[in-house]
């Protein structure tokens, strides 16, 4: 630029465009010039240590030491040919792998019983009452500090539950396989919304209703799906998808789809009519019931890719009430965590933010496989129930495109002309963009014993995301 | 503009704007001008009789002849204050106005026997053949000629029919209620897509299902709906508007709502159990089945407003196959017909547009009262089923807005902010503006006895909303 075209630039009016720090572009408007702040970032938000990391990324790459493009073509092409499909229910210690009776499983990654927050301390103690180890709060609470029991993540144990997720010995639990891979799934039956144990509360009326479910739902069902055969559920999401679902936060039409498909099955069972009424009745009052089927069918998925060298992609997030834990293909084994993070929601009558506690619950395994947070732009009346408008919802779907390694193929979004969900987070994205998944979710209270108390939206911490990356360059490039 | 000015034009690069005819802009761009083409219309497609009679209704308006604007204020009062009540199902001989063994209602305005389109004949013969007045077509044939069987349409009846419409006596009907104002209207259950009545097939497949729908699924439904109690349908047609229905075409939603709300009532029923899977297997196997609730909800909604004096509102819109017409609340005994269109749609295997029968059906009820094709917008995978592309679903809703009085204040468009559908079609401002309702249909065979074809979108000939508006200025400016 010549020194004539300088001087011509300044004596017209200025109008720039301004990239990165604000402060330049708030100094030209005070001096009565216009400027357009763009919002851009950049990569890795600038940091000098995640920079350099990503150097090191790239050298890896030129040098063959590490093929991620491959690796994670790998990791997306099992979990698009992933077929979840119900297969069964059975008693979680007969099929859980490792279940047993002094073993409580729970959400998120692995927490002690000190560090545990109150709706997951809520729910352990119900999970004891309900399984006769104790008789009161105050036993159970003894007995969950005296070392005798033992908790560990429901992804320890091919298991998702949502919110606190406990599951013990005697729960009846969905059996999902991934028909493609062989590989199962499980999760246990939704017990509906407001005061229930996943929401960390334990009354007699939560007990009686999970005993309920185990001696009359969860049989009769089952006797119900053995009728009518092997459910396929990656059909079933894609229905959904089209019919304003998303599977995390509303599943309206799934709920809907699997009773019409149940229905012609279970009329027709050699059972007390007024249990098979009951039976319509839990289901129909639950809209949240398909949430415990997306789940599995989610787990089932993306399980698939456990171990693939060199894949970044992202294989299971979720929370404890504590902590927020994420796990990638190429490092399997380890779980890379940041603090619990706070929701922003909508609360039922009666509740404020006061109330809430953090963020919570292995549900997000829907968004990890396509779904969910990820499927917003599918379900616009979902913001009634977490908050924020549909031009929000749809703003959430689009950008996880940026961090994601594809669109599906199956399931399909109607309203952006049929576009393929962003499905199968690749943690080096996640870093590179600063952009963060999208999760919704519900909000329990703060305090064990109390239940639900809204639903919300919620960012993850940005740390896990970055130690993966780090992990991930450390052991490959 | 003085002349230094005009010559300061032409110096310049000439950017143009043309309104109306195109070719202004062909030569500003043969000239190497730009020109953009604005799709500008003048009133009522400069029309010397129709401008001359919006003169004529502009004058009444002002001396106070007539108040267009208060009738039809009164008119969208009712069409939004109405509950419509799915209360009964009955035989239609027992509670359809008029209704006796020897007449026939069908779809539309009124049309003979020597003028009826092939799938209303095939429907006819079937009709026939179904309450045992014929053996066979030929006899049905003969007989329908023979003046012994009286036709008429079903909206002279409280009724509206799908498709062919055809209604006989001994057919079980839907009673819906207007709850608000205590008017009903009558439907016939649905039959399913592919060779069924309401498209004109009539072999001994589609009387069997004519007849077990009458002797084994009306009687159990109308248990089921007893045990229930009334079913306020305003609030299921608002839940499937946010589940990606549209309630005339796309009924996956609304049918799948009706099953989980009704198999509580339906298990508990003391009828044999295969009995009772077979009404759930046909309800789950017919996504359509809904529809033929839409319908008289829709009816008994709009009918609360026939004989407004001085509003322009449409009540009624629908097809016989040979003719369309239109009823306006002000002129409530008048049809004002036009030759039905050719649909634009989708085929079936095995079938293309040379097939096609001509628009045929009292289903666009829905359109009338604010939902269907002007709702297009909550349901956009529907583009599968009728053609087209999401955009188009949001652009056909978009533009309803141009020639409706309300916006409904419960049927709601999620993707559009929740925005209400565009609801009460005011005849004038079609006429004014030059844009016809929006209308998806299903598409028969053109020849009696073959059934479905395919689906699509249809235009209304644009001279029965002319000739209505004419007449509404030639009674009341």
């Amino acid at each position: 630029m010549n020194v004539q075209k300088i001087n011509d630039l300044f004596r017209g009016d200025i109008n720039a465009i301004n990239l990165g720090v604000e402060g330049f572009a708030d100094t030209l408007r005070q001096l009565g010039a216009r400027a357009t702040q763009v919002d851009w970032k950049p990569p890795a938000g600038g940091d000098v240590r995640l920079i350099g990391l990503f150097d090191r990324l790239e050298q890896g790459e030129a040098t063959g030491t590490v093929d991620r493009t491959a690796a994670n073509a790998e990791a997306i092409k099992r979990v698009l040919a992933g077929k979840p499909t119900l297969i069964d229910i059975g008693i979680a210690e007969d099929v859980v792998p490792g279940m047993h009776k002094k073993l409580i499983l729970h959400a998120g990654p692995p927490v002690t019983w000190e560090k545990m927050a109150g709706p997951l301390r809520g729910a352990v103690i119900g999970g004891l009452i309900y399984e006769g180890l104790a008789a009161t709060a105050e036993e159970a609470e003894t007995l969950a500090a005296s070392g005798e029991i033992q908790f560990d993540p429901c992804h320890h144990h091919d298991s998702v539950g949502p919110m606190a997720g406990v599951v013990t010995a005697s729960m009846p639990v969905w059996i999902m396989e991934n028909a493609t891979y062989g590989n199962k799934a499980y999760c246990t039956l939704n017990e509906g919304l407001g005061k229930v144990l996943r929401y960390g509360a334990n009354s007699t009326e939560v007990i009686d209703r999970l005993k309920w479910m185990a001696a009359e739902l969860a049989p009769i069902l089952r006797k119900a799906l053995h009728a009518h055969g092997p459910l396929d559920m990656k059909n079933l999401i894609a229905q959904v998808l089209q019919m304003g679902d998303e599977g995390h936060n509303r599943n309206r039409a799934g709920t809907s789809l699997f009773i019409r498909e149940m229905a012609p099955y279970l009329v027709t069972l050699d059972e007390d009519r007024e249990k098979l009424a009951r039976v319509f009745r839990f289901m129909n009052d639950n809209d949240h019931f398909f949430l415990n089927l997306t789940m599995p069918s989610a787990k089932c998925t993306v399980d698939a890719t456990i171990g693939i060298e060199g894949s970044s992609m992202i294989y299971a997030m979720a929370r404890n009430g504590t902590e927020f834990g994420i796990r990638i293909s190429g490092l399997p084994d380890q779980w890379f965590v940041g603090p619990a993070s706070v929701v922003d929601g909508l609360y039922l009558p009666g509740y404020t933010a006061d109330d809430a506690a953090l963020d919570i619950g292995d549900s997000v395994i829907t968004e990890t496989s396509g779904i969910g947070g990820f499927a917003m732009a599918a379900a616009p009346a979902i913001v009634k129930f977490v908050g924020g408008t549909p031009a929000d919802a749809m703003n959430f779907t689009r950008k996880m495109y940026e961090i994601t390694i594809a669109e599906n193929d199956t399931y399909q979004i109607p309203a952006m002309d049929f576009r393929g969900t962003p499905t199968g987070i690749d943690v080096v994205k996640v870093v590179e963009t600063g952009i963060l998944p999208a999760i919704n979710t519900g909000i329990a209270h703060k305090d064990p014993g109390v239940g639900m108390v809204g639903a919300g939206l919620v960012k993850p911490p940005e740390n896990c995301f970055q130690d993966a990356f780090a992990a991930y360059v450390e052991k490959y490039a």
